[in-house]
Formats: C-alpha cells, structure tokens, sequence
C-alpha cells in the first residue's frame, strides 16, 4: 500500500524491499550510506541488503542504540564520517532503525553539504506510525528534545512490519502511545478499536499501522510547517517531552512513548479542567493509557519539569499553551494553561492530591 | 531601492534603518536577538539600535570575528544561549556583520527549533553584494568550507553602505573579489567599469553595489537550490575553498575574497585550457584581478589543495568540475577538468611552470 503524504510516499508492507531495489535501480546515487544503530546493524541490515540487487558500493555508518546518540557530538561525528567517506551531493542516505535512527539520520541528510536524499526505513512501531512521516528531523540539546532541526521529507519511507518481530516488547508498547494519539485526537471509533484489541501490547496489524500513517499524514498535508493544525499531534507531547528531559538528564531515560503515555494523563486531566472533558470520557481515556502502560509511578522534581515545559516549542510569549480535548477523537491547539493549572495536573500524576 | 530575489526583498540605501523600523513595528516577535561580533558590536549595532524606535526587549549574542567562529562549537554554543534566553520559535533573529555572521546565523535560525525568522544586516562588502543574498547558510568543518548547512531565506536584507566605512582596506579589497566574479560570470561591461574605476580598492559606489546584487539575485531566481546555472557564482570557488582550507588549517587564515581573487586566476587558467578562452582575454582578465590584489605569492602544500578540491560540493561522482569561462562574462558550468590540468593550474599560480 502507498499513502501519499505532503511529501515522501509511505510504502507499507512484505514487498518494500523490491520496491526500493526497483526505484534504487532506476537512480544514480553517487554512493549509497547506511545509517543505523548497533541492533538495527545486526536485525535488520542484513535482510535489507540481500534484496538490493541493484545496490553497488555502499558504507555503514552505526551510531548506539538510545535517545543519547541525538546530540550535536554524534551529529558532528557523522558529518566527518560522511566527509571522510567522499560523500558528495548526489549520495543517498538510507535510515534503518527507530525514530532516534530517523530524526537523527534525517537532519544529517538535510545540512550535510546543504541537503543530500535521504530515506527512512523506520525499525520500530514509534517510527513507522510517527517519526519517519511528516519531515520533521532534528537532534535533542541536553535535556531540551528536537530543539535543534529542519523540516525535511525523505523521497520515501518504507515500512516492513515484520521488522517489528525485532523488538523488545517494550518498545512495541511505546509505539503503542503514538497510534492511541491519533485515536485521541482525530478518531474515536479507532481509539476503541486499538483499546478493544491491544490490551497486552502485542504488535500491531498492517491495517492498524496504515491507518495511524493516514491520520497523521491527512493532519501534516493541511499544515507542514505546523502553523496550526499540525500542533494536534502534539497531544501529550507538552508534559511528555518534559518528563523525557527530566529523566534523560537524570541518566534515567525513559521511553519516548511511555513519557507520551504519561503525558497524555496530564493533559486528559488538563482537557477535563479547561475544555470540559466529560468526566466518564475522562475516566476512559486514563483507563485505555492504563491498561497499556500500567498504573503511572511518577517520581520527578516538579521545578524541572516546569523548567523543560516552559521552552516547548508550541509556547508562545512566555505562555503554556496545550493541545487538549474537548471529546474523545477530537483536539483543540493553542489552549493557553496556566502554571498553577500545569502544576495541579503534576500532581494529579503524582497522586499527591485527588483527582 | 529594493531587489526581489526569490526570497528576500534586498533594501540598499541610507534609509534602511528606517524601514527595518517600521517593518518591525508592523511584526509581533516575541522577542528579538541581535547577533554580531565583537567589531559590528562596537562599530554598527549603536546607529542601528539608536534607530529602532519600534525595538523593545531584545538580546545581543556575540561571537569572535573571523572565520573560525564558522564552527559546530560555536554553533552548539549559540543553540545553548538562545535555549538559556528562553527564544521561542516567534522570536526574530538580526545578524548583523560579515559574510561569517549572515552565514551563521543564518544557519542557526534556520534550525533552531526547526526555524525561526531572520534578517540581515551585512556590514562587509563580501556580505553585502554576496553572502547575505541568495540564502545559502552554513558553517565549516574543519578545513571543508560550508560543509554543513541549509537553504534558507532571511525575511530581508538590509544593506546600509555607511557600515563600509568601519572597514579596513583589506576587507573593502576582498569584498571586491565577488563583485568581479560577477562581472567575469555575467556582464563583460560592468567588468571593465570595475576594472576602470576601482584599482586602488576605494570603497564601490551604491550603484555597484546594487548591480552587483542584482546578478546574483537573477542567477538565484532561475535557480535556488544550485541545480544547474547557480554554480555560475561558483567560479574561482572551486581553487579558491581549497585554498581557504589550506591557510586556515595551517593558522594562517586568509579572507574568503582574496582566496577567490587567486581562485579567478587559476580558474582563468584553466577556462584558457579547456573552453578556448583568448589569450588576450585570460591577460585581461589576470591583470583586473592583480591590479587589485596584487601579484600572486602563493606557498601551499599541492597534496593538501587536492584533498579539498576533491571533496568540492559541486564534483559528482569522483570527477572535478569547474565553473569556467569561454569568454569574459559568460560562464559554463559542470566542466570536467582532470586532477593533471589542475595541478597545471597550480603549478601556474605558483610560477613555477609557464604558463
């Protein structure tokens, strides 16, 4: 299946390797690189690699595996990788792994030598239904995620579900909290769905995972540049980027999703409080998170979390501002919160003071 | 008077100041920073400020003159600052200096939480008729000239010919090197004007200046993101990088414009070699460039030059190609030259064979 985003065509399903040997066959990339981390390098390289029959020379450039290789120190490394290796503008950079391969990969490939191709070939759930659509690339600055990047779409993004029998269930679980979002925000009746299905966080359907490739790539074709709608996806992004931070600088990092899934607790609390979110919407919302990702056990200092929310890209002259839900399957932008009202869904988080 | 370029509208003339003022009244930035080095602080960012009526809080961020603050430390070091002064994507950022300035702070706003706006203020010649058009942006790598960067346009240029006069001779001179280019590449008429009126490297009228950044902003139109006749701009570049490269690693940098002034003569050399240029034309063409900068005194290691030369951005597929000149005036791109013809050239630059 393709589904056309704004930009890059998403390639779904077993045949994406024929698919990319076709195309790759019909270009004439000076050099093709390789990006990937120490797993992806050893699970799914290899089977990538027997396919391309039209592959000629190539390099492998392996960063490790974690949040921590998004930093300027890996990102510059590469750029000398890349230079050593003779890469010139016409050289193809293929990103194998998850969305810390991709983002990464992707910003490389949008300011080496002032933009070289690039393509995605996402490894993990949160990759394939969240960061390798959409253009956005970037790299973490200490506690600070994506603070620095580009918006930049690959010419394609291919998606091998079978590269998720891969993954540590954990991580599966995690991706799980991108795919619930677009529920929240855009579907209810697909938000039931997943819910109905998915209580033990086995891996997904092909037509799961298309269908969250769909909502976000419709959201991203209105909005690239994220004026407007596009901030939707934000959904338990303002607070999850925080506790991501606030773990990662405690050299606790956590999982994307699972900082997502907690920050879509707080933000159901905030909905409820500022958009009126029904009380029993309310309660099954939590209780959807929750059967996933379990009871939240949050232990974190309220002053950092503060401190991280405060510079979320979506604020605006020193306000917060949330994306929040007035009904399960629908997402209001820009709903100006205040401190105190933040704090008070911390501590809701914390269970340090009743709901 | 304004130039529309593709992007960016160009304003030249004493009454910039002014405009920028009455623009940014019209705006609604959450805050404005000013980035400068340590000479444009002293000597050009007083009369701006004194004229901004419309300014109310704003941040200077200052870096080392010269073109090692190009530098991913220098770079990190600026995302840091921005984070620390709480710079939301409405924040506006003024780059106000030399082609080192507009190039990173360009680059810096273009992927500082995947862009925010910016304008230039260009204070050198070499920023005015050449880097702050055209919206190339990036920074070094080492010895590899803007190996890192994006294409992106600032909201405008504000080009204030009174800031020449905080100019040392030398850089009035380098700057001039691009202005011949221009004529070289595009316009044999306003080459010999350049050649008649300018020998002793006093500062351009205004109407050079202006014509100047027309040419570029005609040759960018057809071309953004150097497909095809852009690389027109890159003539005596490909040496002349090369040579940048060499004097910076070894410590003795030397400015981008004289780089290019020797770049031109090599560049001739080869343009004689390979399109045919006359041979009365290349003495032209050799004398205008010496006449203003002097007869070549070239010391630099042959092996060193061709490492850089192979890693130029515009070589595809391991071959050198050139942008050369089969008259004055008019320029051809893509040419392939082979490393012995460039070795000639140098060899030629360094006297040490006959032309």
């Amino acid at each position: 299946m393709h589904i056309h985003t704004a930009g890059a065509a998403v390639s779904v399903g077993h045949a994406v390797f024929e698919q990319f040997n076709a195309w790759l066959g019909q270009q004439n990339f000076s050099k093709v690189f390789f990006l990937v981390d120490e797993h992806t390098h050893e699970c799914c390289l290899p089977s990538l690699l027997a396919a391309l029959s039209h592959l000629e020379t190539y390099e492998v450039l392996e960063v490790e595996a974690g949040e921590e290789s998004k930093s300027p120190e890996v990102l510059v490394n590469l750029y000398y990788a890349l230079t050593e290796l003779e890469a010139d503008r016409h050289a193809l950079l293929v990103n194998v792994g998850g969305g810390v391969v991709t983002d990464l990969g992707g910003f490389l490939a949008a300011t080496y030598k002032r933009g070289i191709s690039f393509v995605h070939f996402p490894s993990s759930l949160l990759a394939m239904v969240d960061a390798s659509v959409g253009g956005k690339t970037g790299i973490d600055l200490g506690p600070y995620k994506n603070q620095v990047g580009a918006f930049a779409e690959p010419l394609g993004v291919y998606v091998y579900p079978d590269f998720l029998e891969t993954l540590a269930a954990k991580h599966v679980r995690a991706g799980f909290a991108e795919m619930l979002k677009h529920g929240f925000i855009a579907d209810r009746a697909y938000l039931d769905v997943l819910a109905k299905e998915y209580t033990r966080g086995t891996p997904p359907s092909v037509s799961h995972i298309e269908r969250s490739i769909e909502i976000k790539a419709e959201i991203v074709a209105q909005d690239f540049r994220e004026g407007g709608d596009r901030k939707k996806l934000n959904f338990g992004h303002s607070f999850g980027h925080a506790f991501e931070g606030v773990y990662l600088a405690a050299g606790n990092a956590i999982l994307h999703g699972e900082a997502v899934a907690i920050g879509m607790l707080a933000e159901l609390y905030l909905s409820k409080k500022k958009l009126h979110l029904p009380e029993e919407q309310f309660k099954q919302g939590c209780t959807i998170v929750e059967n996933i990702f379990g009871r939240t056990d949050l232990s974190v200092d309220a002053e950092k979390v503060f401190a991280l929310l405060k510079n979320d890209k979506k604020n605006e002259a020193g306000k917060l501002r949330f994306v929040l839900l007035p009904e399960l399957g629908r997402a209001q932008v820009d709903v100006e919160v205040s401190e105190e009202e933040a704090m008070d869904a911390l501590h809701f988080l914390m269970h340090t003071k009743p709901a």
